[in-house]
């Protein structure tokens, strides 16, 4: 077990020596610095040498450090500046902005690796002892703010990375369910599941670098969710240590028995308690897949599309509708195919264009599970795809799509050395309101860009996923380069302008604060608006009751009163 | 609108004039009698006459009184003793026990009936303001005791009936939800959506005596929720009325915005606010229908063969499977048939008996939805069921079951004329723990029901219903008659010591302590054992923080420290 897999660069995405490649994509590169405005051949704004770093000083708490050293063994207690650095931030814009600048304002005093629950209920109980802050840890992926260690009364804080707790501890075939520890990763969960022919289905965008317990603590959504929902659609039973005693929810089907508590739980972002396992929902590997991209003349066309499949209860086990802006972007990106194929291709492309599809919106569409069922599924989804003017590309691109999916986030590393200013905006509304929003919201961050940056050069693509019977989510994509000569806190002083203006718009027109990314401290100003005074006063007094001197995270989201 | 509409009788369920008619069903009385050691020819426990009842005097409040009394019209505040009494109790076996004897402690002070949000706002105004307690209350079919006035420091207690928060607020078509007033009753609702295509699709046992408002604050479960959900999967959004102000969570089909609002409030049992309005998911009124019965050899046999359809994903929209002792019940119930049918019927008979059937359990399924899902859904389901000797009596006694389905409550009060303790048991557990529950718990009712009351000889039938990926629900019904010559305290003595035992079985297999009957206060001994000391105590806080004053509903669900 090493502590290094899944380990993120200090100053960007993915481990070190994984990168975004450019080769093979001759047009990518100049499209991209046409769209944004790049004229520098050379990056402008590299990221600061790891050895510039200086880390403010340790808060050190000896009673709680003593205690810990006496309780854990060596290498579960780290204070070096490299593991300090790997748990500073997630991996948010602002965040990145402030680690390759060398920024690091409040990395945690200490990092701790639990290995067991009782390991947790110890470091806990210690913490309490001693008022230090405890900031649980998975993979690191969040881009909200959720696991920067800030605490007002500037206690010493102790992150604990939970990922030596990576173990499938049972499964129940017949109840189809299965005990996992919180540290395990996707790549880790799914092949543990897989050699015994379970999965578990939940494949964010951040999945080879997330924990389970990172999901369920900010509320997750994977590109299936429409087949097997979001993360707290999944859980049955947690086990959850807070500084009050452990709770632990009966992995029973469904109950009566008073408020969900673990849907209390559940997004509640290391604030309440420590998640050490959990019993969750598996089905079989299923025994039939079939990934495919198809075309619209336009996203409303599209949308027209994905809704009467909804509609109609034929719904794709997943579906991806990019916008027209968000589709060029994909075939730019795509490594072109040679020789006859190419030809084919080109030949086809310009057929298309006749046809109507210039400027198409691309919708990439699944159908996975028990072979009967996924096909009738797919014939059916395609049938109604066909009246709306959907042309099936086939899986070709379908495959491309899904072996490439976990890939933009290298990207952002990329265009950030060129000062761009990128990241993603997401929310989810009823179906009726889904394109009026869409409109208001692209049109505030629009002008909000334009404003901000001086730039009339930029990169804003959008996808509609995650579809429900009443609703769907709307996701959002901004590069744009900041203002030349930008210091980093200037660079977040622009981005900050435009994610308020676009949350405000987001909010203004009925949209959910956040429908997967979670609130941390980026969502925090208008968590009030979205739950209402009393239910934010609610949120206190479960935090008040379960963690009374606050010791849990305490940045994130609960604003202080 | 008539407020006695959907008005229980005093003493029993539904009104006046509705009653179980044994006529027509020859031998069914006798299998009662034999079955439950009846015998004498006369009710032996009639209910008390209406005049012989006199309540306490109410608590008064004049403050409170005279600003209600400013604020309500005239017929919207009531405090004559009809409206009290029918507002005393639920309709658990304690609650008629104590109304058919009488013995009515706690009835309401007054009864006020809300005509909208801001009638509510101010009620719970002027509550607050005087330290007045309110009970809401919609259809009062409740067996746990969610709706008795119960209230340790002995305050004014006022009952809020919703039952004139009767509308369909407003129906949104491309995003299939619809919002409505909590105090429809579930006929109300299916007819006022049937009129315009749709259906919520929600029908629990009381479902003509019920409300929305009551459904959400119980968490209640229909029949069809295998493929509608429990009411607590169907709700997008909620206004919520509490002390501290007014709680409104957004409509949206999914959000990661912290620990989930309405899942919090539904199943609060009134204790942290009411429930003005719901945004609920509908669907189109299904195209396609069909209840049909089957029999299998064995209650085993039918375990495996839903078992295999859940596993396999063919979940039908109702399975019931009752065990050999309720199908029996369900035969002698059975209105016959007359002349060639009926000789068609017994020469079956014989033949199903040769065949293995001699002692069967009958499982009743349900398709429906679109043509050619529902139908597909039936072939699947039907082809297992043959795999596991399941024997398909057809439509006919499908339909039949559904058109008496809401017909059980009635037989209690005859039965309760004749000395019968006479209650339901539910619980829900993971598949792999089901069947071992099932016999523990059973051996623990007989075992408590033959040592309290000194009989061999009753009823208790069991099924299973309510089918998850995971797990199921299990649903008990006892029939025994009291010893001879009980007082109403000793009937409930005996009652309370067979509750015990089940309960506590059903806990210590790791069922749940209710599936879709609440807590209230008949369950609230086991609640701290349920959720977790530090979950009950997190409960509190929330109560504590909308509800400071502890004036809604304070005798349910959350125990006093």
């Amino acid at each position: 077990m090493s502590d290094e897999e899944y380990r993120h660069k200090w100053w960007g995405w993915g481990p070190e020596g994984h990168e975004y490649h450019m080769d093979g994509r001759p047009d990518f590169w100049a499209w991209i610095c046409k769209t944004a405005e790049i004229t520098d051949p050379q990056p402008t704004t590299p990221h600061a040498s790891r050895e510039s770093i200086i880390l403010p000083p340790r808060r050190q708490n000896a009673a709680f450090e003593q205690q810990i050293t006496e309780q854990f063994q060596d290498d579960q207690v780290h204070v070096d500046d490299n593991d300090r650095i790997a748990h500073s931030y997630g991996r948010s814009y602002r965040d990145l902005v402030r680690l390759r600048a060398g920024i690091i304002d409040h990395p945690p005093d200490m990092v701790l690796y639990p290995h067991s629950h009782e390991d947790v209920e110890r470091v806990v109980e210690c913490a309490v002892e001693h008022d230090v802050c405890l900031i649980p840890f998975g993979g690191g992926t969040n881009i909200v703010g959720c696991v920067e260690p800030t605490d007002q009364k500037e206690r010493m804080a102790v992150t604990l990375d939970m990922r030596r707790m990576d173990r499938l501890l049972n499964v129940d075939r017949e109840s189809m369910t299965a005990d996992l520890q919180p540290g395990m990763f996707g790549p880790q969960i799914e092949e543990a599941l897989n050699q015994i022919g379970l999965s578990l289905g939940h494949h964010p965008d951040s999945f080879v670098y997330s924990t389970l317990g990172g999901w369920l603590a900010t509320r997750s959504a994977g590109t299936q969710s429409n087949a097997y929902g979001k993360i707290e659609h999944m859980v049955i039973g947690m086990r959850v240590v807070t500084p009050t005693g452990t709770v632990e929810t009966k992995p029973v089907p469904a109950a009566s028995t008073g408020p969900d508590l673990n849907q209390l739980i559940v997004g509640s972002e290391g604030t309440l308690g420590i998640i050490t396992q959990a019993t969750m929902r598996v089905h079989p590997v299923p025994d039939f897949e079939d990934y495919r991209l198809l075309l619209f003349p336009s996203f409303d066309h599209g949308y027209r599309a994905i809704l009467d499949c909804v509609q109609r209860g034929w719904i794709p086990s997943l579906a991806r509708l990019s916008d027209e802006r968000e589709t060029e972007l994909m075939f730019v990106a795509k490594r072109p195919v040679t020789g006859i194929k190419r030809l084919v291709q080109k030949y086809g492309r310009r057929v298309l264009k006749l046809r109507g599809y210039g400027s198409p919106a691309a919708l990439v569409v699944a159908f996975e599970g028990s072979r009967k069922k996924a096909r009738q599924l797919k014939r059916e989804v395609l049938k109604l795809c066909r009246r709306h003017r959907g042309f099936d590309l086939g899986t070709g691109p379908g495959e491309a799509w899904k072996e490439s999916r976990y890939d933009v986030p290298y990207l952002r590393d990329y265009l950030m050395d060129y000062g761009a200013i990128a990241d993603s905006f997401e929310t989810s509304t009823a179906w009726s309101n889904l394109m009026p929003l869409h409109r208001s919201v692209t049109a505030a961050i629009k002008q909000t860009v334009e404003r901000v940056t001086g730039r009339s050069g930029y990169y804003l693509g959008c996808h509609i996923s995650h579809l429900y019977e009443t609703g769907a989510c709307l996701y959002y994509t901004l590069a744009v380069r900041a203002r030349d000569g930008s210091s980093p806190e200037e660079m977040i002083e622009q981005f900050n302008t435009i994610k308020r203006a676009t949350t405000d718009e987001m909010m203004r027109c009925g949209g959910a604060l956040s429908h997967h990314h979670a609130v941390g401290y980026e969502h925090q100003p208008w968590i009030e608006q979205e739950l209402s005074t009393a239910g934010v006063n609610a949120l206190r007094a479960v935090k008040q009751s379960l963690d009374p001197s606050g010791i849990l995270n305490p940045g994130s989201l609960i604003p202080p009163k």
